[in-house]
């Protein structure tokens, strides 16, 4: 695995805020695609409101609008350690720090990328209120599936939009009801259906796990399946999800995916499916493939994170870009081989 | 509202344990419906394990077979307070106290019922090895479908099961992800979809909702769209979810649901559709049409609890099997005119 010398590629200081009462918070977890021989990139941009003494400014839609709500620092009621968010006395998130929306990048060479200065989805329905995050972007036959996290109050739910040239969009609704997201879905269709990965998160009973599910048609999904559990290591016991769409490699499909440990240290690691049948992992790293070393990953918006949305497999080299620490864009590449060497029989 | 006089119609002293090592917790929330001119209750059975001094005994699956595990009282880390379950110190389900299966009911006047003496659907795949719950039957051209709970380790999820006869039955697998459950699908397309009502229940942001979602085939699922909130009036703050499937009237699509408050005081209400689109409610009863009053519904395994998987429409009367305590099969009948006369206008 070799980090990009240029890394981070991206950072808020590439990135205009969409209003003036608006700071950057991160770019970061961005879907990745080629699309007319250029790279694209599907940024997750992090907006919050800049904060006045003694109360922090929150960003979030009503009826369609932006609205900033004060939220008093003092307030006792109020959980805010986690830079992300804020809980109420039972741990419920009552409000997110920032407010996230997609933006697009475009590379010939992959590493320099030129960013766009507004928007090009922006949170919209009910369920999009306090925002959309962690684009994947998936490309079958003529169309380009961007998958997302639609956040509200409602809870995390996963959206899906379509295009076919990264101008103009179609939004095809939520395809997964709270709490999922972490969804990609694979570019073909294998045996007559098209398979995605998702991540639940259970209330009651259970943990964080990877499922698979199945569709005909993209938009209804079903035959959702158990894939992978969070009892396995160490540096993936706290909660797991896919990462970038899985990609078509001769000895099976390829997937990047990342987990956390119970104290939300995020690292990447890989498995490998038949290509007959991608919801039954043959191959798997035991051991992280990419891990936060360098400060652009151990420190930022949230420290301690690598996390993949976006791959791009060229001449057995893997492209994985990265949210480093929950606000730049990274990139590192790795080659077929190596991550074969590196995958070992697993018991499923 | 019309309580029987014969309530409760079915009690755990009409249920035959399947093994001698286990005994009979409850009968209560069945699926109903009509077939070859009988009426045909699903029941829910939970039976629980004959626990020795100082242990409970759990019944759990593992490889499809019935295996005991022993649960020390005194083991500091379980909390044992909740009759239903064991939880661990983060208040995650560690067991279920008892385990579910489907055993068939007939009867020729709907409450006089002969009671299979053994399983007709029994726990089977690792997705169901804390025990299958809560069907609910509708009846689709030739088939009935059986959309249930099925609770393990991983979580709480929805299967569906079809049955032609009531005789034999074909498992169609995993309809929605953990964590979901109190699903009814509507007997008919509606502009050339199937709908239902889910209930899921986010674990970081959100509470436990009213759901909609349209398949084209029955087994995929997508549109999912809030359907009904919690927020709404103190008998139904707590969670709110679909009872019995939804009956077609001349005024638009009858739906039974179940809320609950704080304290878990489980009570019905109901709410009206047009006939063109059951994704958005247009009348609702802003108080309920039953609440726990009788001491069979009071008390019992889980008490103050009347909770509906199953009604049948006949001759402008709706029957209402519901299950009181937890442990009870009981009937109501109520006439539309007076649900009607319930329903007020909702903003939604």
């Amino acid at each position: 695995m070799r980090r990009a010398k240029q890394n981070p590629l991206i950072t808020i200081k590439d990135i205009k805020p969409t209003h003036p009462s608006l700071k950057v918070d991160g770019v970061f977890n961005c879907g990745a695609t080629k699309y007319n021989n250029q790279y694209i990139l599907l940024l997750r941009i992090a907006e919050s409101a800049i904060s006045e003494d003694g109360y922090i400014k929150v960003p979030v839609l009503e009826n369609k609008k932006l609205q900033i709500k004060l939220i008093d620092k003092n307030d006792k009621n109020l959980d805010f350690r986690d830079s992300r968010t804020i809980k109420n006395t039972e741990s419920k998130v009552e409000y997110l720090t920032s407010l996230s929306h997609f933006r697009r990048a475009y590379s010939n060479d992959g590493i320099h990328f030129t960013v766009d200065k507004e928007p090009w989805i922006y949170p919209e329905s009910e369920m999009e209120s306090w925002g959309i995050e962690d684009p994947r972007v998936t490309h079958v036959l003529d169309k380009y599936l961007i998958t997302y996290t639609a956040v509200s109050k409602h809870g995390v739910s996963v959206g899906l939009i379509e295009t076919k040239d990264f101008i103009s969009y179609e939004r095809k609704g939520i395809i997964l009801p709270v709490d999922n997201k972490d969804v990609s879905i694979l570019p073909e269709k294998i045996n007559g259906k098209y398979f995605m990965y998702h991540r639940p998160v259970p209330n009651d009973i259970g943990y964080p796990n990877m499922w698979s599910a199945s569709s005909l048609d993209l938009t209804h999904w079903g035959e959702h399946k158990i894939l992978l559990t969070v009892d396995e290591n160490d540096w993936e016991n706290g909660r797991i999800g896919g990462g970038a769409p899985s990609v078509k490699t001769n000895r099976g499909w390829l997937h990047i995916y990342h987990a956390a440990n119970k104290d939300s240290v995020y690292k990447l690691g890989a498995f490998l499916t038949s290509l007959d049948d991608p919801t039954k992992i043959l191959y798997k790293t035991s051991e992280p493939i990419l891990s936060p070393f360098e400060t652009y990953e151990l420190h930022g918006f949230f420290g301690n994170v690598v996390f993949t949305c976006g791959i791009i497999l060229e001449s057995d080299e893997i492209k994985i870009y990265y949210g480093a620490a929950d606000d730049k864009i990274c990139l590192a590449t790795i080659s077929l081989d190596e991550i074969y060497q590196k995958l070992k029989p697993f018991r499923g």
